[in-house]
């Protein structure tokens, strides 16, 4: 998502403790004061997508992880505005959440919304569903976990169930046109713009295989 | 897929033993007389794209299966006129395939073609890719054979990669828009007919796991 850059956003990202974890929050475990399922988004952009779940669903937290710090603090001005105790937000990269042992086990679902298709092949390794990544999902999902991906990439959604399932995930729901059929969606910012645009929008859940 | 009744069909069947295989030819074992790889079409029609792939194959030997003996006996006609060594006709239910020895571990390619995608939930047991045909295709093929999709069918396609994935096979490939790629591809009966039509076909490839 290509975001104007906004100088004061780390500081704003170290300031606002009350919504965005630090990296002693994660070394304490859970950060929320419940045992609520707790439910990943990677690469949560602006936080449209999260933010709306979060507060159709106060009986889950929601962790948004985003790397790019100027999108996301447009999440933290909305949680200023409306406070969700169950939404914390991490600015972080997806390959480094290892690093604290409370992920380990611990998230029920992963969502992956219009994460960068990475259309050449040469970065096929970019994209969130790459075996370099399959491990990491290995780790943070608990037993029943699953992952969530909307995109409208057709690239993306063709080499998502090729790594998925050859990397120890089974299909368990799949919609090759969201907007077509009658299941329940929240629109993220990219999902408006490319379906306005006349891309169809595409949907799989897949779990650990047993 | 809708043909004439003919009622000289079964009688056909039974006499051109040089392309319709007869039970006693597959209690025999191997019906080729070498050792060529097996592919096998499974519902394979009136033949236009088996008989299409084993011209341009000759070192494949090819066997069509169909039930529907009014649309098989078209291929018959078509080997008639243009004999192909490495092709023969089964005129057989899938179902019905493990009762020859023969079969097990022996074919290397599994076609499904625009096979009849069973709309409804309660017929979706019916589907050639669900639970019920699976553990025949686990039988079927060698080690590292596959099964090749090919489907305009919305809900076919999606619930072939669930069953598929969930019944211990992994998709090595897939293609969302068959006629949008540069994939080579030969064009069924079907296929012609539904992507005049505006559908979109779609191909997947799935390999047992190891």
């Amino acid at each position: 998502m290509r975001v104007k850059y906004k100088p004061w956003a780390k500081d704003y990202i170290n300031e606002k403790r009350d919504f965005f974890l630090q990296e002693e929050d994660l070394n304490n475990g859970n950060p929320f004061d419940n045992d609520n399922p707790i439910h990943l988004e990677l690469g949560m952009g602006k936080g449209q997508f999260i933010m709306g779940l979060a507060k159709q669903n106060p009986e889950i937290n929601y962790i948004g992880v985003e790397l790019q710090a100027s999108a996301q603090v447009m999440a933290g001005k909305k949680l200023e505005e409306e406070p969700l105790a169950n939404v914390r937000l991490y600015n972080q990269d997806v390959a480094k959440l290892l690093e604290h042992e409370f992920w380990v086990g611990s998230i029920d679902r992963i969502y992956l919304n219009f994460s960068d298709p990475w259309p050449k092949n040469r970065h096929a390794k970019r994209r969130l569903t790459s075996d370099r990544f399959t491990p990491i999902y290995d780790q943070l999902l608990s037993a029943n976990g699953s992952i969530h991906q909307k995109t409208d990439s057709k690239t993306l959604f063709e080499s998502s169930i090729m790594s998925l399932t050859q990397n120890g995930y089974e299909i368990v729901d799949i919609e090759l046109d969201v907007h077509a059929s009658d299941r329940p969606n929240i629109i993220t910012e990219y999902e408006e713009k490319f379906s306005k645009k006349g891309f169809t929008i595409k949907f799989l859940e897949a779990k650990k295989r047993k």
